[in-house]
């Protein structure tokens, strides 16, 4: 019908197809411009509506046999979804609350996102069903599924619900329990973490930093040896080193795959010594990120650790991750400047936790740029604030890639366009 | 481009908008139509292609973002969806194996299905779930969820996976946990299995028959009474009556209307006394199926159970569900014709369960049509096979509604298109 429009806003001839369909309906054409322009105009905007109509009614169809009981706004959806496609790809190494608040930040900027997560708790629901069912702790990832999740707001408390009574499930979380079966299931905590991607949605992918079932250690300042997460987060001696046992294990091929494709690795926020260093610890993995041409920027903690890192400064974060990796490893480090408030730093300081020492110069000595920025979430806990971080590092990731990269031609931004369309299929 | 070949293939005027547009090109235009006709041809074959390679292109990427991950056909999704959409809306009263046997069967035909299932279940997990948390036995309604399902075998096998070790998690079923965690966290039974339905995709409804949180009893011959389904179907004397305890239990509103709008009623196959009959004891349910003109179709088990249906003909089954509703509550009775093997036969009489003895005159004299068909399955054990029984119960409710309905007109066939529709919607 568009096209009959067209055809008679155009057509000088009676005699073509739309005007002799035309003629047979019996409309009445004259050479008056007038009458022509308003049949065609007619004509073009029901075609028009008609087409939209169809193709709404029919994509509508198609959304509904494919997820039934979608309720969201298609086209919202897909705009979003091919902003976010187009987005960097970022990987982000570390674990606990830290890489979850990151994560929650980043997707709102990109999907092309691989988080790589440390698997060395033992505590809580996790080491209960490490200890029980022989799998790896599933806490850390699940707290990363469900900030990158894209599903309803239930789904998200769903995972994150514990048990609150119910002899042996009380203090379980429903996560975890998904993780468990899934994996006992498919005997694969690898395919179980993808599984649970899919249920949650996921833009994205979280990765296991090894399968095997390392545990994290530490050497004391006084020679002694700590074994587990645990108790290494119990005792308060300054730590002179962390090693994992065993030392042999394999990172991901995913993983390592990820690190070599990414437009930026970032480590932390987390624990320095739980979260962000045990992933160092799987020597392949360091070494791919020490290869990689891709930006290191380091997140350091806003808040010094109990028992992990008293006392630390900037610098001292910057080093203990430089000691336990290779020399070289960062090329960026974010550090926080927006001020906590009095009250708050006084809670903390009865929990013997203080703001991290900015010393920034000894790290820029170390030819690590150092980037200051408001970073900090002025809630009733200091923590990273997930817009505040993810928008300073996507502004550094665009500042660092226009710097590297020439003006684009047009052979480049196809080829650009093909290379992310591989990444998204995989 | 497939516009500019139709106008190419028709329009005898040069001057047309088209001509123009090609004489621009520089395509030399004669009146020989053979050059016409190829111009022609290749413009609109390259135009079609283009439209659809487009179309499905924008498919696709609308598919992907309403549905990350989705990786089947689409065509297929769409067309199968469509069919199931335009099936009879069909309710089917019941609980255990039997009634998500018959789901699985009914789901290739229609997707118009509300199950509505008993809630008095008190052993296993569902038993532990119901004492330790105090929520509604979830087992049965996770069958039906399963049975229904429109997802990947994993998540099937995921919510009817049982942990085998773990304290306290051992011999949970993840499927009575994910509602059991549902209902927790928002405080509503119902609200959880809608949830856990869109979890799993699930095409059709299943609602507990009542909220009530209601114990079974049974008063037996001897005048005793046993209270909880475990303790029924442990014993071993012949059963007078059962009821429920609170005896005045409302049903859900969905299922009252979901009577109401029924073209068929499938009450059975499963246990008759602790599947079946307790969905009739809550009485306003009882009486909104006495109430709807749908006919009403009791599938009749195929074996005996032992301590509730001992030495049971059809006729007793009938008799048991009349005395427990109303005269007059069934139309059609299904009655297994197909022959068990004899081995089979001798391992259950071992377990004291004998075929059903077919004395269906007796039932044929209360004015209850009865239909005789090989729906049996023949595996190593005696079941109804899903495929068989709905195909019964499909052709049956397909001739019941021929002899009622007039030949369809033009108007009826638009009213009941509208009618559909609002059915989908809700």
């Amino acid at each position: 019908m568009a096209g009959l429009g067209l055809d008679c806003l155009f057509g000088e001839s009676i005699l073509s197809f739309a005007g002799r369909a035309l003629d047979r309906v019996g409309v009445q054409f004259t050479t008056d411009t007038e009458v022509r322009c308003s049949v065609a105009a007619v004509l073009l905007v029901t075609g028009i509506l008609c087409i939209a109509f169809g193709l709404a009614m029919a994509i509508k169809r198609v959304v509904l046999a494919v997820r039934p009981g979608y309720g969201g706004r298609i086209a919202d959806a897909v705009l979003n979804d091919s902003t976010l496609r187009r987005g960097p790809s970022v990987v982000v190494i570390g674990g606990g609350t830290g890489l979850s608040t990151l994560l929650r930040g980043l997707k709102q900027y990109t999907s092309n996102i691989t988080a790589i997560v440390t698997v060395t708790d033992d505590g809580g629901s996790s080491g209960r069903l490490r200890n029980e069912l022989g799998i790896l702790p599933p806490g850390d990832i699940r707290n990363c599924l469900v900030a990158l999740a894209d599903t309803e707001p239930l789904m998200e408390q769903l995972l994150q619900y514990r048990f609150r009574c119910g002899s042996g499930l009380n203090g379980h979380s429903f996560g975890n329990l998904l993780i468990a079966a899934l994996t006992e299931l498919s005997g694969d905590f690898e395919l179980a973490v993808r599984e649970s991607s899919k249920v949650l949605a996921v833009r994205g992918r979280v990765l296991p930093s090894t399968l095997s079932d390392v545990t994290i250690c530490a050497e004391l300042i006084d020679g002694s040896i700590v074994r587990g997460e645990t108790n290494l987060s119990a005792q308060d001696k300054p730590i002179r080193r962390v090693f994992i046992e065993p030392q042999d294990c394999t990172p991901l091929a995913d993983a390592v795959e990820a690190i070599g494709e990414a437009d930026a690795i970032v480590l932390g926020p987390g624990s320095l010594y739980t979260s962000v260093i045990p992933n160092l610890l799987v020597r392949q993995l360091t070494a791919e990120i020490a290869a990689s041409r891709a930006p290191k920027i380091y997140v350091c903690n806003v808040m010094t650790q109990k028992g992990e890192t008293d006392n630390y400064g900037v610098f001292d974060h910057v080093k203990a991750i430089l000691d336990h990796s290779v020399d070289g490893l960062l090329d960026y480090c974010v550090v926080n400047d927006g001020r906590v408030s009095e009250p708050l730093l006084k809670r903390y300081s009865e929990m013997s936790q203080h703001v991290v020492r900015d010393d920034s110069k000894r790290v820029a000595a170390l030819g690590i740029r150092v980037v200051k920025a408001n970073v900090v979430s002025e809630t009733e806990v200091v923590r990273h604030d997930p817009i505040k971080l993810a928008s300073v590092l996507m502004q550094l990731i665009a500042e660092i890639r226009e710097a590297q990269e020439p003006k684009p031609t047009v052979r480049r931004f196809v080829c650009r366009m093909f290379r992310r369309r591989e990444y998204i299929r995989s």
